[in-house]
């Protein structure tokens, strides 16, 4: 059945929308919710039925299409599309077997990555899957089956030689070693292309904070230049069609603040694989409230980060590091971008931890290539820093990339003081977190915090322990509101 | 922030939508897929935002509704609303919770119910409440303070004197026994106000099918009347605001047809509370292809229901009754309806199984009012029915809630017949109800099955088994396309 498009002018930000007229719905006996396919030449998607019921938003023989199903398929105003009936999708029945408990086969996890990597799948049944999976657990064989259908679903970027790649499950505010770690290896020449993700439950991902200094929606054509130009880049890889799956399963995560572990360990080896990544370091920052919240989890972690690896036949290293508190000054977009510059340049002012930290993973990075024995990477890693070819190779990326137009920080803030004198005991990442996402970070780059304080520092009572940054009076106002019950601090 | 309304013309079926242009989204610092407050002389609601990029679906200073805003708030195009911010509710947390195994207090399901019941959480964050509660179980505490609080967030239909009622937990198509004992039981001079639930896994629901005779969807105040009048009604509950968070809760179980025990049992008593039931008569079906496929799942529930209503000051009777295949013949909405009205007009060719079922549980629905011995109830719900005095009830409670036009069979038609000669061993309900389904039951009210064959019933090669009707050829094609595969039955 042909219809000719109209440009509604609507965007929803993820869901694919299509109008009908009531009456041409009636006849086709079509209703509001139903998943229909869009067909316009060799492409296709399903979309979401709305119905207008006069002919005003849309008349009779004609199609209105939100801004998602107009880009996906490349639409124009005026064009006419081909609207063809679908049922539920087969994979629904697979959500509905894990959601009782049973164990997925490949073909199974297959069809549903397919189907959500086609958006074929609604919101709801997404979500579904997610649950399911959390609560039920994913074997081991389920997690790797999840991986190579997240693999399988979408692009991959082959690099020719030994190709490294990093990762860190998060947990940790401002812990961006990445930008620190990329252009130390991709100056002692091997190749690292970092395909990274946006936050999820933390104030900040590597990409929302590369962002403020480069663009990260890179077509994969461009990312594979600027690899092969720099050895390097640090993009989001959302926009490059590497495991796609991955990101619309992270949407429905999103509103919970969930990050499932079998979802995770998928998304992560899929994410390296690719890349054709050989060496992998992962990181699992262990503290009381990071995600791996003590060392039988992170032990555990560690052992199917490693599984899943030697099953896909990839080099992973797992390390286990300090995650009791944030790591650098910095807490939100801008504001960690700012210390990993910091760093760079050397500044005498730069964060130690931060430094130490991204030196430590660089120097075991250049270890697993092979090239340097043990206990060398990390003073190879701290030359190159030390020596500013790392900065450069940055500016490098960055300009490869493109330079980002540059962000403020946050004009409306607080300063939040001690409120008795002693030692930091203790932080809490979870609060700290929270508070920077109260205050708008990520989506606004220049919100967060900046701390003056960290674990074994003494403090006076009204002594600075950080700065609150907002763009908006109104969500400043929220953090501080939550702020008077609980700072994250733990004064002894 | 005030802006005025433009009527978008769109309608979703369920999600409250709002549009603002770019440049005021920007200005408020909102994005696509926020939750907005909606405010408008007394009356609020919160709305899921999209985006006008340009300014022709929405210019600056307008807000775009779609027809759920405008209907719920009683907003006309033109007039002006204000509108609010509002974060995640702190429900949100509760529902996380819940998703992480923790048993929830009534003060935290009071909030769930009610947000969900506000519309104040999306479609994925009710989901999640439901997969959490299907794959972790609710306790008992659990079930009943969910009932008090669905009760407690709707409103309450009292009646004076005694009241009686019914339910059905499901499972086997075409049992419509409520559509006979309703009118006996009013009949025999007691109030029985029946608000039932749509179809939510099976090929018609009471409310479908009621709905080929009479209005179902009614305003409460007009319920009171018919019920003051006739004794009493057989219409939606869903339309009139008693425990309405259940119907926005089985919204999110559609899309994977699941019904989930603790949602079950709310459901099922908070119904009954809120119009003052005092004693209710439950079924539960037991049946290899029925929800309750088990002796000892049916006790199990059993037992759940009777501990449920004495907390809650109920007399409940459960009945575990024979669901190893379909009740009467017909399977779909219109299809039944004939089943009952023959029933009531006491035709010969009337199933004798619906009826002989029907007359068992008005029998003890009567007796359970203690005005009739142990026995004596059914033998008083047979006269009651034999006179005709349940078929002028019902003719009297179709005219109250006002005649329906005329529904017509589906023209699309394909007799199903038995491929070899012999005994009908077993009939899968599951199965039955899935074809009924594929040929466009519950929403075609003609479509469904009219089934020729019973369990025990002696079939030649080539005799027919059924007769399958849809309104729509695709859904037609459909079915059959199923049915080539599996027919529902095994003959022996």
């Amino acid at each position: 059945m042909k219809f000719r498009v109209k440009d509604m002018d609507i965007a929803t930000g993820d869901i694919l929308v299509a109008i009908l007229n009531e009456k041409d719905a009636k006849k086709l006996d079509l209703h509001s919710g139903d998943r229909v396919l869009v067909n316009y030449g060799k492409k296709s998607t399903v979309a979401i039925l709305d119905i207008s019921e006069s002919k005003r938003a849309v008349p009779e023989g004609k199609i209105g299409l939100f801004e998602e199903v107009l880009d996906k398929l490349h639409i124009k105003k005026g064009a006419v599309i081909d609207l063809g009936f679908t049922g539920k999708p087969e994979s629904v029945k697979y959500i509905r077997d894990k959601l009782f408990g049973k164990t997925l086969a490949y073909t199974e996890l297959y069809r549903i990555i397919d189907d959500i990597t086609n958006d074929r799948l609604t919101a709801v049944e997404k979500t579904y899957f997610v649950a399911a999976g959390f609560i039920n657990g994913w074997s081991t064989e389920e997690v790797v089956d999840m991986t190579k259908a997240m693999v399988e679903t979408g692009g991959q970027l082959k690099f020719p030689g030994v190709t490294l790649d990093k990762h860190c499950i998060g947990g940790v505010p401002g812990n961006r070693t990445t930008m620190i770690v990329i252009p130390i290896i991709a100056s002692a020449g091997f190749t690292i292309p970092k395909t990274s993700s946006r936050a999820i439950t933390s104030p900040a991902g590597t990409a929302d904070t590369m962002e403020c200094l480069a663009r990260v929606e890179l077509p994969e054509k461009r990312i594979k230049e600027i690899v092969r130009k720099t050895k390097a880049c640090i993009v989001h890889g959302g926009s490059m069609n590497l495991a796609p799956a991955d990101d619309k399963i992270i949407e429905v995560e999103h509103p919970l603040s969930i990050d499932a572990e079998g979802q995770l360990l998928a998304s992560v080896m899929a994410k390296k694989y690719t890349v054709s990544a050989n060496h992998v370091l992962i990181d699992i920052p262990l503290g009381k409230t990071t995600k791996a919240k003590n060392k039988k989890d992170a032990n555990h972690l560690r052992k199917m980060f490693e599984l899943i690896g030697a099953k896909l036949g990839m080099n992973v290293i797992v390390i286990i590091t300090d995650g009791s508190q944030p790591i650098g000054n910095g807490v939100g977009p801008l504001l960690e971008s700012e210390d990993v510059m910091a760093v760079l340049r050397n500044d005498p002012l730069a964060p130690e931890d931060l430094k130490e930290k991204a030196i430590k993973m660089a120097g075991i990075l250049l270890e697993m290539t092979g090239r340097y024995r043990r206990r060398e990477g990390a003073k190879v890693a701290r030359e190159i820093l030390k020596s500013g070819q790392a900065l450069k190779k940055m500016q490098e990326i960055i300009k490869a990339q493109g330079r980002q137009k540059k962000f403020t920080l946050g004009e409306y803030r607080k300063p939040v003081k001690s409120g008795k004198k002693g030692r930091v005991k203790e932080i809490d990442n979870e609060i700290i977190a929270k508070i920077a996402r109260m205050a708008g970070a990520p989506h606004d780059k220049g919100s967060g915090l900046f701390i003056n304080k960290k674990i074994g520092d003494s403090v006076k009572n009204g002594e600075l322990l950080y700065t609150l940054y907002a763009e908006n009076k109104f969500k400043l106002d929220l953090a501080v509101e939550f702020l008077k019950k609980n700072k994250g601090y733990i004064i002894g």
